[in-house]
């Protein structure tokens, strides 16, 4: 009863891994696809999505079950616990990958930042990917020291995020109001995505210390 | 034993419309701090949304004890499990009637939307408000009309997200750019309000009917 119980919450464990790792190619296709207003890119991630809300979906299934039929408790309970948020939060990286794949879809063939923002999008995108990494790392090996460097890098998303507002808001700014819409959603998916991470990251600290009150953010 | 468990499962439903009580009094606020231009609504909104954090953390840490201490299975299993993630979305709800006040007080004097646009958020914020309240009522009942109702209602608010772009799509549109940056970021936190409800109402259905398989949107 216990190996199978053990082989369980391995399961859970593994299931985090594999969704983070679509997550990743999601998040590296769709970040590659809004560059280079690469459409059948985009269309690769949009039809991806499907499969990270059902593999989500099955994950918080198997841990309902091990709940109702273990009654696990301390740290195997918050490996569970752990996993139904942290699936939630994964299903969510996927579905931002998917809006950006959306957007470069309903722009093409033109890019949908402007020449004047590409190199900050471009940073932007090698940020979340980077995030993305570390998260599947994290996953992988529980090292909490990636949960911290995660929890830092967050800054930099935030001030890149800035940064597009600041270039839409200059004098010299001469998009369409087209393409201020797209990319203010741009930046905050981008962003967004980076604010799931660091909610996965503090989950994963809580599990390493137990402690249940933490904030969310 | 029993009499204590049933007790806490009812805390834990209390727990949840005391919460839904918060981010309705904030989605109220917000709105009207947003629509008028009140700064001191929208300083009450910022300075209420702790109290929605600490009461959701609340509500984890009970469901996590209950769990601990009680293994509770079938359908009590459900209603914890369910409370997990719905004080997850609650505590998003409040986070985004928070957004909408950021943005009332970053204008102020002004309006965020432009006249143009007056009418458009009259309405999406009446909208949000009565889901806020249809939401409150469901969790107080566990009426699952109202959740029907909650998942019907969502093509509305989506009718209007779409409608502000069109208007700010038009020719005839005269925002400046900080004002094309703003509305856009408001009508997506109007948007994404309704969509959390509707998963609270998709998971308060998945408690009734004890199907684990549901998608999140």
């Amino acid at each position: 009863m216990r190996a199978v119980f053990q082989q369980e919450l391995s399961s859970v464990q593994d299931g985090l891994v594999l969704i983070s790792d679509l997550v990743l190619d999601a998040i590296r296709n769709a970040s590659t696809a809004f560059n280079t207003a690469d459409i059948a890119l985009a269309d690769q991630v949009i039809s991806g999505d499907p499969a990270i809300d059902r593999l989500s979906i099955e994950l918080d299934e198997l841990s309902i079950q091990i709940l109702a039929r273990q009654g696990p408790v301390a740290r195997d309970l918050r490996v569970v616990v752990g996993a139904l948020r942290m699936s939630a939060l994964l299903e969510r990286m996927g579905d931002l990958a998917r809006h950006l794949a959306q957007l470069t879809r309903r722009h093409y063939p033109e890019h949908v930042a402007p020449d004047a923002l590409r190199d900050i999008f471009i940073e932007m995108a090698a940020q979340d990917i980077r995030t993305a990494e570390l998260l599947n790392r994290l996953l992988r090996t529980q090292d909490l020291e990636l949960a911290e460097q995660l929890i830092e890098d967050d800054a930099r998303t935030d001030a890149l995020h800035r940064s597009v507002f600041d270039a839409v808001l200059r004098a010299d700014w001469t998009g369409t109001t087209e393409q201020t819409v797209d990319v203010t959603l741009a930046t905050r998916f981008f962003e967004r995505f980076g604010d799931q991470a660091v909610s996965i990251a503090k989950r994963a600290q809580y599990l390493s210390t137990g402690e249940w009150v933490m904030s969310r953010r």
